[in-house]
C-alpha cells in the first residue's frame, strides 16, 4: 500500500487512469497505487514482490500526467528510463489523471501480487499435467483411470463417473497423451495434448448490493477481465436483513433469492469470459467471498437463524462445492471455494477482506473498516486479532437518504466548501441529481468544518446562517418542516435541487455511532487506544470511496493523522483472488477463523450508552 | 452350505418351499437349505453363527412335508420341539416340497447370516445417532452443523450443502432432539426425533439378463423384500458384446441404454418399497454387484474399451457414488456403493460372489464357477486365490438355442430318460414350450448317458437308435437336413414339438469346451489336479439351477462326486447383501482385489488346443 501524497490541506479528490494499450479507464481515490488501480480493473502487470520495489517487474510508463519519482524507480529502472516517464508500478501514485502505457507480461511468474501489497506464491487448487502414456495390452491391463492416475502419482487424486464417463474415448483420441486437470484432490477432467499453459478461475466477490467477478489467468495469476453488477436480489431489499426477513414471510422466497443470485453470477462469468476470449470451460475453479446471508442464499441454505438472535450460521465453511452450485456453467466438474465465515456478522466477505490486507501479519496496530449497512470492524497488531460487527443501519444506502443514489453518474461524490463557495464532484461528469455515499460524508463533514452543522447535528439557525457564510445562506431552505440545504441548486442541477435533509444528518449520525462505537469497544478489548492506531483501512463499496479527512472530520473513524487512513479497495474481491491463486492462503483464511476473536455488541450492556456519547461530531 | 442328500441315484430335481406367514412360494433346487431359500427370497430368519447349528436362533417349523432331523436339531432345540417340527432352517434340506412357518424376529441382532455360509457382522456404512441438543445462545454462537458434529465428535464426517439448506429449520422444528443419519463418512440428513431404529438399504444384483433387487432392513441384517425383473437393456442384445456394439454403433445407444438401467433399477427399488411398506425416503444405501460392462452402461461410461482387446476398464471401483447415479430416487442423499471389478470379464459380480461363497477364507480347494456367456472361473484353497474369464459363447441364451427360451413358465428345466421314457420338468406345471440353459443341459447329458449322443457329440445313426431304444426313436426327426430330438412332441406340448437339435448339441459342446478349458488351465496354474477339488460352486443365473449330475455328465465341471458340486445361488446378490450390513465385507471386496491372481485365457497360445480336446463328452 503506498502513501497518501503529503499535501494534508488539499481537497478531498479522484482521478481518473486510462491504461494504454488495453485502452480502459477507471477512476479511483487519490492514493491508490497504479498497481492496485490496475490489478482491480483487471489490468495484469507483472509483480512478485509484494510491492516494495524488489522485484523490478512493474514497470510502468507514463504517457500523459504525472507520477513522481518514488524513492526506488531510478534503483530498480535506471535514470534514463525514469526519464522517459517509467516508473514502478507498485510506487506510484497519482495527485492527477494519468495515461500510462502497461508492458506485456513478459515471464511465467511464480509470485503474483494482489490485495493491499500481499505478495501470493503462485500455488492453485487447480494443476495441469502434461502426460503421456503406454498403450495398453494383454500384458499391462491396468484400468484406464488407474493409466492415468499412475503418470501422477505423486498426487492422491479422486475421479468422478462423470470423468471415467468419457475418459477411455478421450484417451484413445489423444493417443494418449493428455493434460490432467486437477483441483484440489479431484482430477476433474482430460484435455488432449497439452494444455498446461491455459488455466483460469473466476473470483467473485458477492456483495448484497454489487457483485463483482474477476477471471484470472492462473498460470501467471493476473486478470483477464473484471466486470461488475448489481446484485438481482435488490427487487427483495436492500440489506440482508431484509432478504432474510423476505424468506420468512414467504416459502418461495429463499429458491428466488437463490436463482436470482446465480442469474447475477452466471451473466457476470459470462461477461468476463466474453471479455477475455476464454472459453468457459477451461475455467475450473470459482472462489467466492460473500457476507453469511449472501452465501447461504446463493447455496439455497435457510437464512432465517441468520436474521434473529442469537444469529447462528448454519456452516461457517463448505467443503465439495462445484461450481454449477453457484449456478455456474463453466467447465463441467469445475469446483467452487467459499471464503469462510466467522460468524453470522463477520462473513466471509470480511474473511477475505481481513486476508488481503494482511491483518492477521502486519506488524503496526490496524484497524480495519468495511462501512455498511452492517459494519464489520477488525483490529490486528500481528500478533493477536479481533473483530466485531456494527449495525450502522440504512445510511449508506440510497433508499433512507431524501436525494440519496448509488454512485452511479450524476450522484455526488465529493463536496468540498471553500470561501469562494461550494464544489460538487459528479460522477460521469453530467448535472448532479443526487447524493451517493461519500458524498454525504464529505457534505455532512464540510458543513460541520465550516460551523453550519454543530457538533450536535443541528443546522445552524437562519440568522446564524446569515452571519457566518452569507453566500450560502440561500441553500438552506425548509419544506414540509423539515430543514435543507441545497448541494446542488434546481439552476445547477437542471431539475430539482439536490438536497441534504437535517433528517439525512440524523441518519448518517446514527451510522457513524454505531461504527465509532464498535471500534471503540473493540480497541478497548484489545487493551489499545485510539491514538496508537497506525493505520486505518476503509473497506467494503462504501468505504473504499470515503474521504479519509471528512471521515475523520465527523468522527467515523479515529482521529489520525490523514495519511493513516487508507482506502482498501475492494479487499473481499481481493481475498477471492487470493484464495484462488494459492491454497497456502485459502489454508491462510481458514486459519484465521481460529485466530480471530470475536467480539459480539448486540449483548453488551454498555453500547447503547456509549453509542448515545458517540452521537455527536468531534469538535473542531 | 449344507449338502446334497446323500442318494446319488436320485434324478435331478426342484422342490417348493411354501413359508408361513409370509405367504410367500418359492422354487429352489434340492439341497438349498431352508435358511438360504428364505434368506435369497426376502424372508428373514434369525442367524448369527453362519449356518453351524451353534446359535440355535434359526428355528422354523415344518407345517407340511419332511425334512429330516439334523446333527444338532435336538441339542439346539430340545427333543420336544424337534418333535413338533422345528428344525434348525440352516441345516434343514428338503427332498420334497414343503410348508414352513418362520417365527418373527425377536433379537436384534449383531450379525446375520448371508451369502455361502458366511456370518456377517452387523457394521453397515449406514448409522444413526439420536442427539439432544443445547439451544444456542449468544454466548454459545457455535453454528448449526458444528453443534451436531459436536454431538457426534467420534465421526469426522463431512456435510453437503443440501443438507445444510435445510438443517437450521430441521433443528428448530425437532426443538433440537434430531437423529443424524451418516452413510461412511457423510452426514446425508437429519429426522425429528428418536429414528434409528429404522434403516433400510437395497442390494441389486444387476445381471446382463436379470436384475434382482433386496430391500434389507439394515439394523436387523434381514431381507424384507425381493423382486426381480429383466434387464430392460435387453432389446440392445442378449449379451455384454452385443451392448457395447451397440454403444459403437451409435452415440445415442449409450445414453439410452444407462436409462434403461436407470428404469430397470427405479422400477424394482419402486417394488421392493411398496411390497416392503418401506418409505423410499428412508433407504439410505444401495449397494451393486454387477459384471463390468452393466456398471459401466449404467453410470454412463463409454464401454467400448471392454469390448476390444486388450480388454480395458474404465475404472476398477467408484467412489463417492450416490443413488441418483443409478437413476434412484430414494432418500435425497441416498449413497451407492458398486462391488470392485477385477478386469473387463471377471466383474464385481464375481467379486461379491467369491466374498459371499467365502472363497478367499474357506480352507478346503473350492472352483467356483459363473455360468453364462462369459463364463468367470474362481479357484481358492485359503492361502492363494486365482480368476479366469473363459468365452462359453451364446449356449445358455435363449436366442441360440433353436426352441431356447429363459426359465419361465413352459420352460423345460429338468430332462431325465428312464427305461420307461423320457420325463420333462416343466416350469409352472404347464405344457412345455421351450427349454431353459438346465434343460438343455439335463437333455444332452441324458442322451450321452444313454447312449443316443456319442462321446463326440453326434446323434447315433437312426439305425442304431432303433436298435438302442426303439421306444423313443420316433422322437429323432430330421427337418431341412438337421437331425433333432423331440423332448416333447407336438401332442405332448399341444403345438410345436419342442426339440433338441444336432446344432443345440455343438453349441453346448462348445460353451462346455470353453468352461473346462478354463478351469483346467486354471487348476494348471493353480498347482492342482482336477480331483484334489473338494467343492464346486456353481453359480450366476444358469449355473444355480443346473443338475450338478448332469454338469458333471458332460464335462462342464470337474468328475467329482455329485455331493460336492453344489448351488451357490445368486451370489452376486448376496454378496451386494453383505457390502450393504457390513463395512469389513466391504474392504474385504476391496482386498480381493489385490488377492485374485487373474489370469487372461485370451493370449494363452495353448486355449485353442485345449479348447478342440475338451470338446468331447466325458467317457461313461
Amino acid at each position: 500500500m503506498t502513501d497518501l501524497p503529503a499535501d494534508d490541506t488539499a481537497a478531498p479528490t479522484r482521478v481518473t487512469l486510462a491504461f494504454e494499450p488495453a485502452a480502459k479507464s477507471v477512476r479511483v481515490p487519490t492514493g491508490v497505487s497504479v498497481f492496485d488501480a490496475a490489478s482491480w480493473n483487471g489490468i495484469a502487470i507483472d509483480s512478485t514482490c509484494g510491492g516494495h520495489g524488489t522485484c523490478k517487474k512493474c514497470g510502468i510508463r507514463v504517457l500523459d500526467g504525472t507520477i513522481p519519482v518514488s524513492r526506488l524507480d531510478v534503483r530498480a529502472l535506471g535514470e534514463e528510463r525514469v526519464r522517459d516517464g517509467w516508473r514502478l508500478a507498485c510506487l506510484a501514485t497519482a495527485s492527477g489523471d494519468l495515461r500510462i502505457e502497461v508492458p506485456p507480461l513478459t515471464t511465467r511468474p511464480k509470485a503474483a501480487t494482489v490485495g493491499v501489497g500481499r505478495q501470493v506464491i503462485l500455488r492453485p487448487a487447480v494443476q495441469k499435467r502434461y502426460i503421456e502414456l503406454e498403450e495398453p495390452t494383454l500384458t499391462d491391463q491396468r484400468t484406464d483411470v488407474v493409466r492415468v492416475l499412475d503418470a501422477v502419482d505423486d498426487l492422491e487424486l479422486r475421479v468422478e463417473p462423470r470423468v471415467l464417463a468419457t475418459l477411455g474415448r478421450e484417451l484413445r483420441a489423444a493417443q494418449w497423451k493428455v493434460t490432467v486437470v486437477v483441483v484440489d484432490e479431484d482430477l476433474i477432467g482430460i484435455e488432449a495434448g497439452d494444455t498446461t499453459s491455459t488455466a483460469h478461475g473466476i473470483a467473485i466477490d458477492l456483495g448484497t448490493t454489487t457483485v463483482v467477478a474477476t477471471l484470472m489467468d492462473i498460470t501467471t495469476g493476473t486478470p483477464v477481465a473484471v466486470r461488475s453488477m448489481l446484485n438481482k436480489q435488490q427487487p427483495f431489499g436492500a440489506d440482508v436483513i431484509s432478504r432474510i426477513s423476505a424468506t420468512m414471510l414467504d416459502p418461495e422466497a429463499l429458491p428466488r433469492l437463490q436463482s436470482l443470485a446465480h442469474e447475477t453470477l452466471a451473466e457476470l462469468a459470462a461477461e468476463v469470459c466474453e471479455e477475455g476470449g476464454v472459453d468457459p470451460a477451461v475455467v475450473y475453479e470459482v472462489t467466492l467471498a460473500g457476507n453469511a446471508t449472501m452465501v447461504q442464499l446463493v447455496l439455497g441454505i435457510d437464512p432465517e437463524p441468520l436474521g434473529v438472535a442469537p444469529f447462528i450460521m448454519a456452516s461457517a465453511s463448505y467443503c465439495g462445492l462445484r461450481a454449477t452450485d453457484l449456478g455456474l456453467h463453466l467447465h463441467p466438474s469445475a469446483r467452487a471455494a467459499v471464503l469462510p465465515a466467522l460468524g453470522a456478522y463477520v462473513g466471509g466477505d470480511i474473511i477475505a477482506g481481513a486476508l488481503a490486507s494482511g491483518m492477521d501479519r502486519d506488524k503496526r496496530l490496524r484497524l480495519f473498516i468495511d462501512v455498511g449497512t452492517n459494519c464489520e470492524i477488525v483490529v490486528g497488531d500481528g500478533e493477536r486479532i479481533m473483530a466485531t460487527a456494527a449495525p450502522a443501519g440504512p445510511a449508506f444506502e440510497a433508499a433512507s437518504i431524501r436525494n440519496g443514489m448509488r454512485a452511479a453518474p450524476g450522484a455526488i461524490e465529493t463536496v468540498v466548501i471553500t470561501d469562494d463557495g461550494i464544489e460538487c464532484g459528479v460522477i460521469g461528469e453530467v448535472a448532479p441529481v443526487g447524493l451517493c455515499g461519500s458524498g454525504l460524508v464529505d457534505a455532512v463533514a464540510e458543513l460541520v468544518r465550516v460551523g453550519l452543522i454543530d457538533a450536535s447535528g443541528r443546522f445552524l439557525t437562519p440568522e446564524l446562517i446569515v452571519d457566518a457564510r452569507p453566500d450560502l445562506a440561500a441553500r438552506f431552505t425548509e419544506v414540509d418542516g423539515e430543514r435543507r440545504f441545497e448541494l446542488a441548486t434546481a439552476s445547477e442541477s437542471g431539475g430539482d435541487p439536490v438536497v441534504l435533509t437535517q433528517r439525512d444528518v440524523r441518519e448518517l449520525q446514527f451510522a457513524k455511532a454505531a461504527i465509532s462505537t464498535g471500534w471503540r469497544l473493540l480497541l478497548e478489548e484489545f487493551g489499545a487506544k485510539e491514538s496508537d492506531v497506525q493505520q486505518v483501512l476503509l473497506a467494503g463499496s462504501f468505504g473504499t470511496y470515503l474521504s479519509a479527512r471528512s471521515a475523520i472530520r465527523i468522527g467515523l473513524v479515529p482521529a489520525l493523522p490523514v495519511l493513516r487512513i487508507v482506502s482498501a479497495g475492494n479487499v473481499a474481491g481481493e481475498g477471492a483472488k487470493m484464495v484462488l491463486l494459492s491454497l497456502p492462503e485459502r489454508h491462510g483464511a481458514n486459519a484465521l477463523l481460529e485466530e480471530i476473536e470475536y467480539m459480539e455488541l448486540s449483548d453488551r450492556t454498555d453500547f447503547n450508552d456509549r453509542f448515545v456519547d458517540e452521537l455527536a461530531f468531534p469538535p473542531s
